[in-house]
């Protein structure tokens, strides 16, 4: 997602340190502590302008929420969700989320999402999609045991390769969505932006696996 | 698929014995012997009236294809096919496709192929639609180590249930299409009667998938 630089957004950030991280590695370990009650943890790798993460933080008091994005301009909007949602469960990291691995320990995690990441359609880039076999095992590092990944795209060819890449690396799939709006099942469907604008155009797809075996 | 019964099927299928079996189980780790050359043994579970199979045989002569179907009136016009066809490497079974592991040996099957399967979609079904557990354990058992499962279909919640249940089963896979006739690589999908007549309503899912690393 491209949005214009916001100058407003490098102050706004330095205002909200209590609820914006920008140096994580130092809370490697100890992120309960940025919260009020120690409970699960869930982390968006991508968190764009913050409408999923902040409407799932709302819907579950008993969870711990974690927005991770890399634009700055993009999470000043995310942040502004935040500060106005006065939830006590939600933090957000200004940071490469492609360094998981250096901001957790081994099961500090409980659960990952990824929503609509870029679909890096190249070949030659492979290895940068977040479903890539090199994330994955930076994801396994950090999620507990029966950690749970759970992944939305409305991108046809980066979902073929993430089904895929997932199942070539052993996850386990506990379920798959091809067209997640569609679905009989009552399955929670937390829309991000792009999700609510974009999916009329197509399909929605959504797999949830896991490392190992209950 | 339903189609009228034709009274001229039973006695046209029993005009060829040198083309259609209708007692499989002797022939039992011995199908090579009913084709002109020993080459790979390709198995279509479901060969409704034939044309994705005869088709598969005219386009790949350095491989033997046999097509299994329970419906005498539907497998009678495959057989018409067959005959037209005058292929040497195309053999035709009366039966039921759910038996495949008393009809062939262990390792007998290069590759199976599932297409347009009923989706028995009530969950009390479940053990019915042919990419179920109990269903992978007998395609497991009669082909090679490194035999390929192809697996087609236009109904998206079949294909759902089928990618969790061929995951959770240990499967690899190798490729997923989830609109098989826009797929951007260049995949071979010779199409059945069914596909070519409903496709326009919806996509074609695909995956392919094996039991054990090569």
């Amino acid at each position: 997602m491209r949005v214009r630089n916001k100058p407003w957004a490098k102050p706004y950030i330095e205002e909200h340190p209590n609820l914006i991280v920008t140096d994580p590695v130092p809370l490697k370990g100890n992120w309960q502590s940025r919260f009020s009650a120690v409970q699960p943890l869930h982390v968006e790798i991508g968190t764009g302008k913050g409408q999923f993460i902040v409407e799932m933080a709302r819907l579950h008091p008993e969870i711990n929420f974690l927005g991770i994005e890399i634009q700055t301009s993009v999470i000043a909007i995310a942040l502004k969700k935040v500060v106005e949602s006065e939830l006590p469960n939600i933090q957000l990291i200004l940071s490469d989320g492609a360094d998981v691995d250096t901001f957790f320990d081994p099961n500090e995690i409980d659960e990952i999402y990824l929503n609509f990441s870029d679909p890096w359609p190249k070949t030659k880039h492979e290895k940068r999609r977040l479903t890539s076999a090199g994330f994955l095992k930076n994801y396994q590092d950090v999620l507990k045991p029966d950690g749970l990944l759970q992944f939305k795209t409305d991108n046809r060819g980066l979902f073929e390769y993430s089904l895929v890449s997932l199942n070539n690396f052993g996850m386990i799939f506990q379920g798959v969505w091809l067209d997640l709006h569609q679905a009989n099942d009552e399955v929670e469907d937390v829309q991000t932006e792009y999700e609510q604008k974009f999916s009329a155009l197509g399909p929605i797809y959504q797999v949830i696996a896991k490392f190992n075996q209950a």
